[in-house]
């Protein structure tokens, strides 16, 4: 639950997580990360806070428009707000931890914040939970990026999740070798991203069939591979939806149960990647809860290795949890200290009543507590 | 473990956690904020930005010259990034929990940044994790601050912990009560804070034997309350005094092997507290762990409630804990993915071969494992 009340005193799209909701956020990071682990991920922690140019290379050129800027006195240079974690833990992996062996595995969680928000996602800060899996080419990181994040979301509850596979290269490698020029392909690539059949079929001309076959290569998985292999696809894009299908497969063969379709044009907001990239999306849930795919650490130039990973946003993923249940509670009467410690040692949250009370049952009932330490016992309210 | 190679990426006092320190800080965080809801403490999280004024009002004017601000295009004003949560906890308080019953039990654990760091904590971000107890002016309610957060670090694993209390408003109260006037009692405070016996008997006049009886009721927490309670205090003055060693007493039953002392004028770093204040320290440990005690929510006017808590500082707090042990980690093998799923249910980090490998062994050992999945059985790599 967030309060709306008092909300002038923040500024818009900031907020106040309060009881349960700021202790749920974080259980949900914390298992999430501890699932990550599991996988053998191990944790990093950037600053909030990077030089500029450091923050906005690469990939994270993409939301410089969205980084909030300040003006460091100590170093005077300028300084940005991470809106995004994922280049702070490429750098890492690129830098400090360049001799740690590969495939490297790393996870990450934390806040990020943006100058705006949007339609979709209206807060300006938000928790990221992320892992990033770097040095490996093979289809099985691709698989285990996506695996590990659909479990983990399994893990804390999230129902109804469905992913949509995407190919972003795809389109870019076609236009390449049927030699169309750069302003067709630009222009190409935004009908296909409207789903506009009629401009795709006057801008690709005599390709018009093959790309207007890719369009409607979407939907359920396997029916869209189905569609897909069908096409008289140049050698080099085969490649890229033969490893599209082999992720296909490995995903269904961990995740039986999951809904996933497949869109191979769809490029929106994955102007950075390489290869196959996803979203995950909950049923019922606005926003996405989360995405990634391939990429390559340090587009500007310099080595570069290829990587996959993806990040969780924590206010869609939560919109896709049950409520958290109210915890049991015990009431303590005044000067039981000792029985206090005790109940705690066992598990309990047990409030001390801080002076004495006429009616133990009446206070622990105002405090909100579910159960009363009476006689020595702990006892439900109702019984008490 | 930090990284000082590379350390020129980023901005002085700014760090990246890497493995196993960023685990260590957020298994710290996350199991002492459990320890503090063990005590029906609930948790917020305020967000990272706020308006400037709301940030930088009462006590958080302290810390308006270490807090970087920046513009918000969207509400065209200044924003504060937040240098403690302490206030921001007070603002929820009697805002938007303002009628939530009383006491009002609050935790937090979050980051924060400053524009310098100091010599005894050169970070500029780290991690604060706290809790507040609001509406009981009892000293019961200043015995579970302390209790709590000295058994929440003992339970992290923080040893060697020793507790100075002090009682900043003792000196106004006296100064008030003897009709010291301003600028004197300001030099007088000024002479106490360095221990400069032969000042405060020049500045204290006829009431010069009282001052240095304070003076000297400094140290262990017996001997020093045995040496307050000589002196001849003024009623109100004493009213607090008594209630400074109750405070002990509570806290010697319940923690009898913490090491205690007091020093009743030392006043620094507590101008906005109203009671009893504490400092928690840690042998062979540079730099507070936390600091904590008694003052009134809303110091600038308007309705306030008598309040305590306290704030640990991560950065020391990590310092004071043993080295994290290396997790047991299995490689299972390529094509192994069902293994490897049941080995993370039944708690094991497993690390999945992504492509076939000529030497298992070999490759467990490149990548930090301690076991190796070999014929159905995890085994310890010596003997794998």
């Amino acid at each position: 639950m967030t309060a709306n009340a008092d909300q002038a005193l923040l500024p818009a799209g900031l907020q106040d997580l309060l009881p349960p909701a700021a202790a749920q956020e974080a259980g949900a990071v914390e298992r999430l990360i501890q699932a990550f682990r599991g996988y053998g991920y191990d944790r990093v922690k950037p600053p909030l806070i990077e030089f500029e140019d450091a923050l906005l290379a690469g990939a994270g050129a993409a939301l410089a428009q969205q980084t909030f800027r300040l003006m460091d006195p100590v170093s005077q240079r300028m300084l940005g707000v991470r809106a995004d974690m994922t280049t702070q833990v490429a750098r890492i992996a690129t830098s400090r931890l360049s001799r740690a062996p590969r495939p490297l595995r790393l996870c990450y969680g934390g806040q990020v914040l943006r100058v705006t928000g949007s339609q979709l996602r209206p807060e300006r800060q938000f928790a990221q939970v992320g892992a990033e899996l770097i040095g490996s080419e093979s289809e099985h990181a691709d698989a285990e990026a996506l695996i590990m994040a659909v479990s983990g979301l399994n893990g804390i509850g999230a129902e109804g999740l469905t992913v949509d596979l995407n190919l972003p290269p795809l389109v870019a490698a076609l236009a390449e070798r049927l030699q169309l020029d750069a302003e067709v392909t630009q222009r190409l690539r935004q009908a296909l991203d409207r789903k506009d059949a009629a401009a795709v079929a006057q801008l690709a001309g005599d390709h018009a069939p093959l790309f207007q076959g890719l369009l409607r290569a979407a939907g359920p998985a396997q029916d869209a591979l189905d569609d897909l292999f069908a096409l008289d696809l140049p050698e080099r894009v085969q490649r890229e939806a033969d490893r599209l299908k082999r992720v296909v497969a490995l995903v269904q063969a961990a995740l039986p149960d999951l809904t996933l379709t497949v869109d191979p044009v769809e490029h929106r907001g994955f102007e950075y990647h390489r290869g196959v990239t996803f979203t995950i999306y909950a049923r019922g849930v606005r926003g996405e809860l989360g995405r990634g795919g391939r990429y390559t650490t340090d587009a500007d130039g310099g080595p570069w290795e290829p990587a996959t990973g993806f990040t969780l946003f924590m206010d869609s993923v939560l919109r896709a949890l049950p409520e958290p249940a109210a915890p049991a509670r015990v009431y303590v009467p005044h000067a039981h200290a000792r029985t206090a410690a005790r109940l705690r040692t066992d598990g309990w949250q047990a409030i001390a009543g801080l002076v004495p009370e006429d009616d133990p049952a009446a206070e622990a009932r105002r405090l909100g507590c579910t159960h009363l330490l009476k006689n020595g016992d702990v006892q439900p309210l109702d019984d008490a």
